[in-house]
């Protein structure tokens, strides 16, 4: 079986989002993980703000290393953000991931976004379905 | 008064992320929109479809343009999305949005993103927040 | 196998606080459930409205009774409300329910409530897990 | 001013729902609370376990008592919950409020339910909307 950072390892080489953000991970293990980016101009929106799009990416990423880091192929039915505090150009933001719940099928996971000042930036929550493969199916 | 047109080409001027997602604005009236992309190999993930975080960006943009097309400068407080169906390369996605309540100081809408076979891609619910400021502030 | 006027019956019989609340199921199908009761004194909160979870409470067997309703015993995951207008005693509320998506193991379903004016009070989304068994085993 | 006690001893003393489920409040202060029920039969659904809403319910007073411990009358806009583990009758069921923002407008609060061996049985995230008013305005 693989190690978490295996897993993460594998899934960062082919998401070619995650690239684009430039995500670093700064910590995996089994049902966390937590992963920084800094925020750069092709992210702002219209108001000069970080897109919450980007936001939520962040933290969907940090979810998903995290679910997946027991080498079982999971996907997420369904996350909610609540937008807390803006982040602008050159912030550095931090996705902390909790597992809430790990079950046999599904589990429930929460993400905090924080800034380079530890100020709340948004909380993620998703729901996760297992699958029960693993990410390495033929391919290795 | 600015028209739901002026609102949306000023937010597009600006916004960085959706000009690197390639949005085009199909339609746009108060309280709605109409947006499209093509799914790029830079939206992928470590899967091989679309991220998403990138499908969650393409509601919120709709979103945002429907919110602000009366020009009342409007936030994001939190927003929900239910993943229904994978989206791969080249895939054309769109996003459609009801207003499902617009009050005075806050406004529910729903946005359905689906892809070229008219296939239910994802679903998204946003709560906003109105400021009561035209966007044009400041600014003309 | 049952079908849905069946699957809801044997539920309703059960269901002790579907129950309490009155509930009076207006019509059934396949994924589908219309549900209605009266706003008694009993399910105001301390601002003299109905309380929130009560409200939640209504889509909720609403959206239990559109899942079940093809004898495959689904289980809420997950769920969400937004709450749009004040309903008091004596209101008559009708909740209806669109399958938005039905899958093997997972569904998601709208649940919109009304009052007797067709005012727009609550909308509900509900994630579902089907776990194929039925509803009616070891029972009969 | 009133502090978060008068404030919550007015709530309940209205709240015939808060009231039917026998709400026990074990702790209030500003931005939190903490609230005990006891789940009986006319809580339970047609599976025999604690119905979804009367779950939600008693996150939602919790969420309703800390939103409002400052006497600035607050409206939940939307709330979000993830389904854990079940309750039966007979279990004794505590929620606990966090403040995760409390901005001056909005607040979003998280609460977690837990039963007598201090199980997790469901998550809960509200958004809510502050009026500036106090609860006790034409009142006293």
């Amino acid at each position: 079986m693989k190690n978490p950072q295996e897993v993460v390892q594998r899934m960062l080489e082919q998401d070619h989002f995650s690239q684009w953000m430039e995500l670093k991970v700064n910590s995996i293990a089994e049902g966390t993980s937590t992963v920084s980016m800094f925020v750069k101009q092709e992210m702002l929106n219209g108001f000069g703000v970080i897109h919450g799009g980007v936001l939520f990416s962040l933290a969907d990423s940090a979810f998903a290393f995290a679910c997946n880091s027991r080498d079982n192929l999971t996907l997420a039915l369904d996350a909610q953000i609540n937008f807390i505090k803006k982040a602008v150009r050159g912030d550095l933001l931090t996705a902390s991931v909790e597992e809430v719940h790990s079950g046999k099928t599904t589990g429930v996971y929460e993400v905090k976004i924080r800034n380079q000042a530890s100020d709340l930036i948004a909380v993620f929550r998703g729901t996760a379905y297992r699958t029960g493969k693993s990410l390495f199916e033929n391919k290795d």
